[in-house]
């Protein structure tokens, strides 16, 4: 059955995520929600974690790759399909792809972490290295789809933000009664669905994103009122290095309250911080959300804060915190 | 009120662990229950993982030191409480002690793995360093009871392996119709209270237990047909260094139909497959569930397999495995 939806460049609703989560259902994990009194008394908030690292490819990136790849079976295609991504996206599209029987090109930045270079392959991905900057990365997606790769963006596209979106929808169903809907923000696919869903399903709900320093071109873009497409990138938080897209920063500021930055060491501690209590490895575009209420605790203090941790994709060889 | 329960050297029966799951509920975490497609594809057998390395602690002993200090606390003990242990027991007593305003004193081998060692501490425990053997162990823990603290064994105790139990509890709510539940054997704690709840409550359940080769005094006690208190130890595994009790060899020679051993680098190997897949670093103890699976494949062919991961307290600096 053909389901219904918005067009790639429309801003999704409510209604479209929960299609989106019944298209996605047996084929993403259920992930869990922690919380541990003693952080909460560090933190001076109850934070409940949406642990995403341990999501299938060990990122939220499936379940938007995986509401693209179903939604392009139901519309008949059998191609090839093809993405730009610093590695949790493009592994999530070959896992996807492969469990349709689609091939993935996946177009990645040379100085990806090795362990999601590693995951890419092992998911059946095929990939094409590029220099790190947006505009190779977007050349070279833009060179398969000349090659008749459908092209599956990482973040700026509907049925990506309505899977990303899910994962609130989860949370919401797991835990009653939250404040503050917190993500990081990178190309924005997670926030804009993230803030679409507490919205609808969240009376009373603020939505907060992360964004590292080095890489703060939505909170930038926000004060100056319009998107800006170009941002000197310096940040450990490699998932969180692209621009946001178009139709991400549309949504973000029509439904994010605020978008807090954060420095380096902020990130860093938040690592070990989550090592130290949760035993849980997350990468550093996560470990944003921590260092977000450590660094800004005037937005947390004594509030319910549902906090998705995006990923746990990490080189545990180079880890950027001492455990 | 004071609660009903068996006395610490009778063997506990499904009532008894019920009445700990109450006792300790709120203070515990119900911790996850994880699955993957590829690894499943990988065991060729549905594996079903019980996560306890995302308990609090770190390590399913948090259970146990809960219920244990909870019911002496009904019996209204207000001293110091004392035990010896590799860490994971230590560091769960220490925080239930420090959560009901008790001081806890831990016996720890003097080759503990640090990550263990700064747990205790920061859970507000008081440590006393031993040499690694088990009788200076035991040595240690005498002399703090001869200081008036009360003992809180380990393993070999009612009420720890009651606590330990609830785990299995759990893992039955969560999860439909298993045929085998797989948890490792150290001192025995996690599967003599694994093996009364799987017994009573799953219909018939094959309860197996995962020992490393270099620890394997409780597959060679059963063969024996008689417990042996002395063991040449030599294991990666540091949380199943210890002998099996008295209680849980009786408790494992009635309820657990098979032991199964298993080698260092199928432990490594086992590790390095959970990380890769999961996205978690579980401890080399949580690690020969997963070995028994890869070196035994003809008990689990096909079955729905429920696995305690035990913990996941891990010098990240020194992994025993290459990510």
């Amino acid at each position: 059955m053909l389901m219904a939806n918005t067009s790639a460049e429309q801003i999704p609703t409510i209604a479209d995520i929960l299609t989106a989560q019944q298209r996605i259902e047996g084929k993403i994990r259920t992930t869990p929600v922690l919380s541990e009194p003693v952080v909460n008394e560090i933190l001076g908030c109850e934070l409940w974690l949406k642990c995403e690292n341990l999501q299938r490819t060990g990122a939220f990136k499936f379940r938007g790759a995986s509401n693209a790849i179903a939604r392009l079976t139901e519309l008949g295609l059998d191609g090839d399909v093809a993405t730009h991504s610093s590695g949790n996206h493009g592994s999530a599209l070959a896992l996807a792809a492969s469990n349709h029987g689609l091939s993935a090109w996946i177009v990645m930045p040379d100085n990806s972490v090795k362990t999601k270079v590693e995951a890419v392959r092992r998911n059946g991905g095929n990939i094409v290295f590029c220099k790190p900057e947006q505009l190779d990365r977007e050349k070279g997606l833009a060179e398969l789809v000349t090659r008749g790769c459908v092209p599956i963006p990482p973040y700026d596209h509907a049925d990506i933000i309505c899977g990303q979106g899910t994962a609130v929808v989860e949370l919401a169903e797991q835990c009653a009664d939250i404040d503050i809907v917190l993500t990081p923000v990178g190309g924005g696919g997670l926030i804009s669905g993230s803030a679409i869903a507490a919205k609808a399903l969240i009376p009373s709900v603020t939505v907060i994103g992360a964004e590292p320093e080095g890489a703060a071109d939505t909170a930038f873009s926000l004060e100056q009122g319009k998107r800006v497409d170009e941002f000197p990138i310096d940040t450990i938080a490699d998932g969180l290095r692209a621009i946001v897209g178009v139709l991400n920063f549309k949504i973000i500021q029509d439904k994010v309250d605020k978008v807090l930055t954060v420095s380096e060491s902020g990130i860093r501690d938040a690592m070990a911080l989550i090592w130290r209590h949760f035993r849980m490895v997350i990468e550093p575009s996560s470990a944003t959300v921590i260092a977000a209420i450590t660094e800004h605790p005037e937005y947390f203090a004594g509030r319910r804060v549902g906090a998705i941790i995006s990923g746990g994709n990490v080189d545990l060889e180079q880890l950027p915190f001492k455990p």
